[in-house]
C-alpha cells in the first residue's frame, strides 16, 4: 500500500490566535481528482475530531477512507468534476503538527508545551495550504462535526474566499451540554495517573482515561432510538462475558468496548485534549459585533447547504437551523435539510444514501 | 436535630433473587402522618438511586428532605390525609443493609461479598416492611427514576397488593442507552486504582472514579435545553478558574464539579455499583409470558398516574407511554401526563409546581 499523504510546510513562524507560534510546522493532506486550469473546482473538507486526511481511497493508497462511499469518481462528491482536498486538522496526530510532534526548539515532543490551539488556527493553516496550491477561491468548503466549526472559522476569518459551503452536523458555538461532555472526556484522561501531565509513553499510557473518553464519545455520537432497535437488551454469550465483577454483560457494552479498543492507541491523548478544548472555545459570534447571526452574515457566500439530524444530541438540529438562518442573513442562497436518520450525530458517516443525495443534489446546482 | 430514621429487621435469612441470602439485614425508613384505623391510607415511596428515606422534614428531623416541597401537611402529598412511608432502598448506604454494611458472617464490611442485588429484592424487602406494619394493601405506591422500576418490581411480584400507583420518569426495562451510561459510570469507578476491587478506605478512596460517575449522571439527568438558558457560554471569573492545564473554564464545568464534590464522599462506591447494575438488570417483561405489556397488565391496579418529561434523555417519554399503555391493558384507569419541564430527568425533583399539581389532582380522586 502506498501513501497518498502529502505534507505542506506552513509559513514559519506560524502565529497562533491565543499567543505563541509554531516553527517548521506542517499540514498533512490528500487530494482526489484534478485541479482545473482555471483553479475553480477545489472542494476542501474539514474532518471531525479523530479522522485523518484519508477520506477515501486513491491511486497512492487504495485502503478505504473514512468517507469511502461518499467520495470518488462517479460518487456523490464526484472527483471527476471536483478537485477534493482533505486536511488533517492542525493539532491532530495523523500527520499534521500537533502535541505529539517534535518541538524543534527542544528536539522532544511538544506534549503540553504545544501552544493553545483554536479552530481558527486550524482554519488558518488550511488557508495557507489553499494559498500554497495557488487556489484563490474555493469552489466549496465542506465541514462536518468539529470540521464544520473549523469551516465556520475559515469563513469568518476569510470572508469572500469561498463560493459555496456545506455545513454538516456542527455548531456555530459550543453549547453547554457539548462542553460538559467534552470536559468530562478530558477529565477522564487527565485523572488517569498514567496520563502523568502529558508525559506518558507506550509503556505507561492512559488507556483507562482514553477508553472512558471514547465510550462517552460514542454514546453521544449515536442515538438511543437506534440502539433500541440494534441492541435492545441482548446479552453477550456466556463465553464473551468478562470475568470481572460488574464486567460487560450486554451487547451494547461490548460494542462500546470495541470502539474504545480500536481508538485508545490510535489517537494521541494530548492531541485529543487540545482538539477537544478547541471545540469548546469555538464561538463564531466572536466575529463581528452582533453575535452568531451577524458573524455568519459576514461570510459572503453565494450558496450553502446545511444538513442536520433530528436524533443528534451533541449538535442539535436547532443549531443547524441557526447556521442556516445566519448564512441566509448574509445573502447566501441556503438549503436547509433536516434528516431523520436514526444514527444521531454519526449519521453523516453511516447514512451515506441520505447525506449523499443531499450533497450531490446541491453540488449539481453549482 | 433528631433522627427520624427507623429500622425494620428483615426476615432472616432474607433470600435474594439471583441467589444467596442476607442475615440480620434491615431496612431504614421514615414516615409522615398517621396510619388510619382501617390501615387504608398508606402511601409508599421508592426513591431514585441516591436519596435517603428522608423525603421531607418531620418532627424528629426538621432538616429539609429531598422532596421537601412535595410532601407534608397541606402539601401536594398531604400527610394530614396520607400515611407516607419512604424507604431507603435495600443495597443503598443510607441506613439500609448494603455493600458497606457489616457482614455478620465475617464481622467485616460486605464489599463485593454482598450478594447480587436486584430491584426485585429491594421491592420484596419493602413488602416485608409493609407487612410488618400490618398494612394489607397499599393505598398508593409511588416511585420515581430507579424507584419507579422498584415499584414495578413490587407490582409484578405482588399483584393485588396495591390500589393506586404513581409512576414517575422511569422505565419498564432498561434500554441500551441507559445501560451504556450506567456501564460507563461503573467503569469509571472500577478503573480508578483506588477502588481496588472494592477494598478502598477513607484514606484511599476512588474520588476520581466517583467524580466522573456523578458528573456523567448529572449530564444525563438534566437537559441541553435547560443549560443553554442557564449557563450559555458564561466563563468562570479568573479567580475561580483552575490552574491545571485543561482545567474548568466555563460555568457549566463548575456546576458539575459542585455536584461531584457534594456526592463523592456521601455515597458508598460499592453500593453505587450494586444499585446501578440492578437498574440495568431490571425488566418487568420477565413476569408473565408476553413481555412488558403482559407483565404490566397483571398488576391488578385500580388507578394509575404515569408522568414523564419530554426533555428526559435517560428515561424517555416513550417508555412512560409504554408503562401507561401496559397498566391500562390490565384494566386500570390510567392518567398519562407528559410535562414539558425543561429540566430533563431531574424535573421531578425541581419542577415541583408541575409535578405537584398532577400528583395532588390524582390523589384527590382516590
Amino acid at each position: 500500500m502506498g501513501d497518498a499523504r502529502r505534507y505542506f510546510a506552513l509559513p514559519s513562524p506560524f502565529a497562533m490566535k491565543r499567543g505563541g507560534a509554531l516553527e517548521q510546522a506542517s499540514l498533512a493532506y490528500e487530494t482526489w481528482g484534478e485541479l482545473s486550469p482555471a483553479r475553480d473546482n477545489a472542494l476542501l473538507i474539514f474532518t471531525g475530531l479523530s479522522p485523518s486526511a484519508h477520506a477515501a481511497s486513491n491511486a497512492e493508497d487504495p485502503s478505504p477512507g473514512w468517507w469511502e462511499d461518499m467520495l470518488g469518481p462517479g460518487k456523490y462528491i464526484d472527483t471527476n468534476r471536483w478537485y477534493v482536498i482533505c486536511v488533517n486538522t492542525l493539532g491532530s496526530c495523523k500527520g499534521s503538527t500537533g502535541a505529539a510532534s517534535t518541538n524543534p526548539a527542544s528536539g522532544e515532543p511538544y506534549r503540553l508545551d504545544f501552544p493553545d490551539l483554536t479552530l481558527e488556527d486550524a482554519a488558518n493553516a488550511a488557508k495557507a495550504l489553499i494559498d500554497g496550491l495557488g487556489i484563490e477561491r474555493l469552489a466549496c468548503l465542506l465541514g462536518n462535526s468539529m470540521g464544520g466549526m473549523t469551516a465556520l472559522a475559515y469563513l469568518a476569518q476569510h470572508p469572500g474566499s469561498v463560493r459555496a459551503h456545506i455545513s454538516i452536523s456542527t455548531a456555530p458555538q459550543a453549547q453547554p451540554f457539548a462542553i460538559a461532555i467534552r470536559s468530562l472526556q478530558r477529565e477522564a484522561i487527565r485523572l488517569d495517573p498514567q496520563w502523568n501531565n502529558g508525559r506518558y509513553s507506550d509503556e505507561s499510557y492512559p488507556e483507562a482515561g482514553m477508553s472512558i473518553a471514547r465510550k462517552l464519545g460514542v454514546i453521544t455520537y449515536r442515538s438511543a432510538m437506534e440502539w433500541v432497535g440494534r441492541f435492545a437488551r441482548i446479552r453477550l454469550d456466556s463465553d464473551q462475558r468478562e470475568e470481572d465483577p460488574f464486567g460487560a454483560e450486554f451487547q451494547v457494552e461490548s460494542y462500546l468496548a470495541g470502539h474504545a479498543r480500536r481508538f485508545v492507541r490510535n489517537f494521541d491523548p494530548n492531541s485529543y485534549l487540545y482538539l477537544s478544548r478547541a471545540s469548546d472555545w469555538f464561538d463564531v459570534g466572536e466575529y463581528g459585533q452582533g453575535g452568531v447571526a451577524a458573524a455568519l452574515a459576514r461570510t459572503a457566500l453565494e450558496q450553502a447547504l446545511v444538513i442536520g439530524v433530528e436524533t443528534d444530541i451533541l449538535f442539535p438540529l436547532s443549531q443547524q437551523q441557526e447556521i442556516a438562518d445566519g448564512l441566509r442573513g448574509g445573502g447566501a442562497q441556503v438549503e436547509f435539510v433536516a434528516l431523520d436518520s436514526p444514527q444521531g450525530h454519526d449519521a453523516f458517516l453511516v447514512d451515506i444514501p441520505r447525506f449523499g443525495a443531499a450533497i450531490a443534489h446541491f453540488l449539481a446546482r453549482l
